[in-house]
């Protein structure tokens, strides 16, 4: 095939039926987060770079796709070695939210309970199962400071799990408050120490000895020490308040029957998060299927008060690579209707029209009929149809 | 408000419950889609700017949102003054379609009718209800060469609209063919005949003198021929088999009971159209709510056999302005929670899960109390919430 016929290096075409099994998942998803009462927003795809590179998003910021200015001011910019951008497609939907957050503080019921489902954009080395475009479904709470926001967000993000049939998931918990004082302990004080947990981040990928070598501009007792802790842990390491609130969100989720624990070796790699930290992990596969914490006073960075802020994301295709298709069939009678010739195609065209408004529960697809016949029918019974009919008849109805 | 607050400039933020609305609007409208078979698929929101550039998108090209090369790429072509960018943001659905059949056709059923739905970006001028990002519905039909393809993308658009309740509504046809037929008998023969087009477009928003003044370069009498033309129009100017082709299209329409009818003066300022071209208007609005026509070969670009294809695109915003809330209600009972406290949070919270399971079809939203709670009552009415409880008691539970 053409290189030219290739979608753009790193992301991907979805080809039916995939796209209507995701449209289906992804209504699940945000019909169970409806009936929690989060209300469904949405933000552009673009931000200003200062909105993007301003938050302290971890290696997010290399990342970023940057859009050309256009015409003279483009001309401009390169004529003095200036800025060549001025906004980038956005890397999550975290930072455009506390943003949302501030632009329209007035006009939101406070607390806030948001829903958020969009593309993200990401320039990593593309991997096996690793995209530059996915798309993340969030949930946040703005404006509740107790963990009854953690448990809240675990528990829907769980039930939306489990409402698109992926069972058997784990909410794992730490807290950056936690693993702050714990880093100071072993490195010494630290002004910020999110270029750590961005190395710590990598231990399950690459394990110990990797990180070893990521971190050798520390004190290599002091890292080995580190390295211990994160394996066993412990969550009365931190202030006590910290941990009392650590272990109300276990608890609360346990008491619901959620499996939920703490995990010392749990850091997240972005540079936002200011208390609990939480992603949802399944014993048979090695990544996360959901990751989110609390990022207090993000809305501070555009010019507002300093709200109590709280979220978690799906990554929805790593979802939809696990949801049983079956669960999400189209449920309905399909009828396909092949015709030799387009005077077939018209009469059959309005036939289909009349029984649909008399059918609602049936699809009708009027199409030509290929010259492979054979090729034809099997596509058609690939995408569901159980009934091919013949125009010439069908249409004389 | 503070500048770092705002949305980039032409682009918004959606805000609740305007954000539910979308959504489903955008569900009606894909599963009348659905009931005629056109199949979903997604294709990247980035193409390559060779895609994008060698598309005779017209004026569009000019206005592609262009990503910044990166890292070691960046450097190396702003030492040596070279490209700058090689990916930009899609401007329509048509062309990375197009692109799309040509990477996968023999993974595709032929003919392949197909449903694509997903914002695109235009750098234009932002006006009052015109903005840099939105969202477009499209189908598209594949490889079937006779009007049924025109009159099946017809009917399914304007059975979509009227499915959302946008009644009213006209399909306006014309043809490209035609068009260049009266273009070159009043300008004589044209190379390519787009400029005249893009130019001609604009006759119903800017009016015939300012028409006049951007055709300056060609024959002014020539100019005022084919402006009289247009008023008037004659479908059987065009070769016969196109005439007929059109006379087939608007037949089966009103046959079907479809308010269609031919217009002379549709142009669409867009290069790649080949022969039928519409756009669905509502009388009472000043411009067109759907466009669409046949663009057959535009995969050919792509290194595949020149299929034919044909599509219609919705404009969403455009029909989202147009639907009544009250049809797309959430038909949900809803019931808020408010809480004093922490404890009476974490209670409520498992309260209301087990509530929302006994209860599938209610919306449980546990929030703490607001310290206006005035207003966090206004708020929570405006939403639709037509109880609100007291968290001290419902804890309970």
């Amino acid at each position: 095939m053409a290189q030219l016929a290739q979608p753009v290096r790193g992301m991907r075409d979805i080809l039916p039926p995939q796209g209507e099994l995701r449209r289906r998942v992804a209504n699940a998803i945000l019909d169970i987060y409806a009936r929690y009462g989060f209300e469904l927003i949405e933000t552009p795809a673009l931000e200003a770079l200062e909105v993007l590179l301003g938050s302290g998003g971890g290696e997010n910021e290399k990342l970023v796709f940057k859009i050309l200015k256009r015409g003279e001011r483009l001309d401009e910019e390169l004529s003095r070695g200036g800025e060549l951008s001025d906004a980038g497609l956005r890397f999550d939907l975290t930072v455009p939210l506390a943003r949302f957050v501030a632009n329209h503080l007035n006009d939101l019921p406070m607390p806030f309970k948001v829903a958020h489902m969009a593309s993200v954009w990401r320039g990593e080395r593309p991997a096996r199962g690793r995209f530059r475009e996915f798309v993340q479904c969030d949930i946040d709470i703005v404006g509740e400071p107790s963990a009854a926001a953690e448990v809240e967000l675990c528990s829907a993000t769980l039930d939306a799990l489990s409402g698109v049939g992926v069972q058997g998931c784990t909410v794992k918990l730490n807290d950056r408050r936690l693993l702050r004082a714990v880093v100071e302990k072993y490195l010494g004080p630290l002004e910020d120490p999110t270029p750590v947990y961005i190395e710590l981040d990598k231990l399950e990928r690459d394990g110990p000895s990797a990180v070893r070598r990521y971190l050798d501009g520390y004190d290599a007792a002091g890292v080995e020490g580190l390295l211990e802790w994160l394996e066993q842990g412990d969550i009365d390491a931190a202030p006590p308040e910290t941990s009392e609130a650590l272990k109300a969100t276990l608890r609360s989720l346990a008491d619901q029957g959620y499996a939920a624990e703490f995990d010392a070796a749990l850091v997240r790699g972005i540079g936002y998060y200011t208390g609990q930290i939480f992603e949802v992990r399944r014993p048979d596969i090695g990544y996360s299927l959901a990751g989110g914490g609390r990022y207090d006073g993000m809305t501070a960075r555009f010019g507002a008060p300093a709200l109590a802020m709280c979220g978690f994301s799906i990554g929805f295709e790593r979802v939809c690579d696990l949801v049983d298709p079956a669960l999400f069939g189209r449920g309905q009678h399909r009828v396909a209707v092949t015709c030799a010739n387009e005077d077939e195609l018209m009469r059959s065209l309005a036939a289909a029209r009349a029984r649909r408004a008399r059918d609602p529960g049936t699809v009708f697809n009027v199409v030509r009929r290929a010259r492979n016949a054979r090729k034809q029918q099997e596509d058609l019974t690939k995408l569901g149809y159980s009934e091919v009919l013949d125009g010439k008849e069908f249409g004389r109805q």
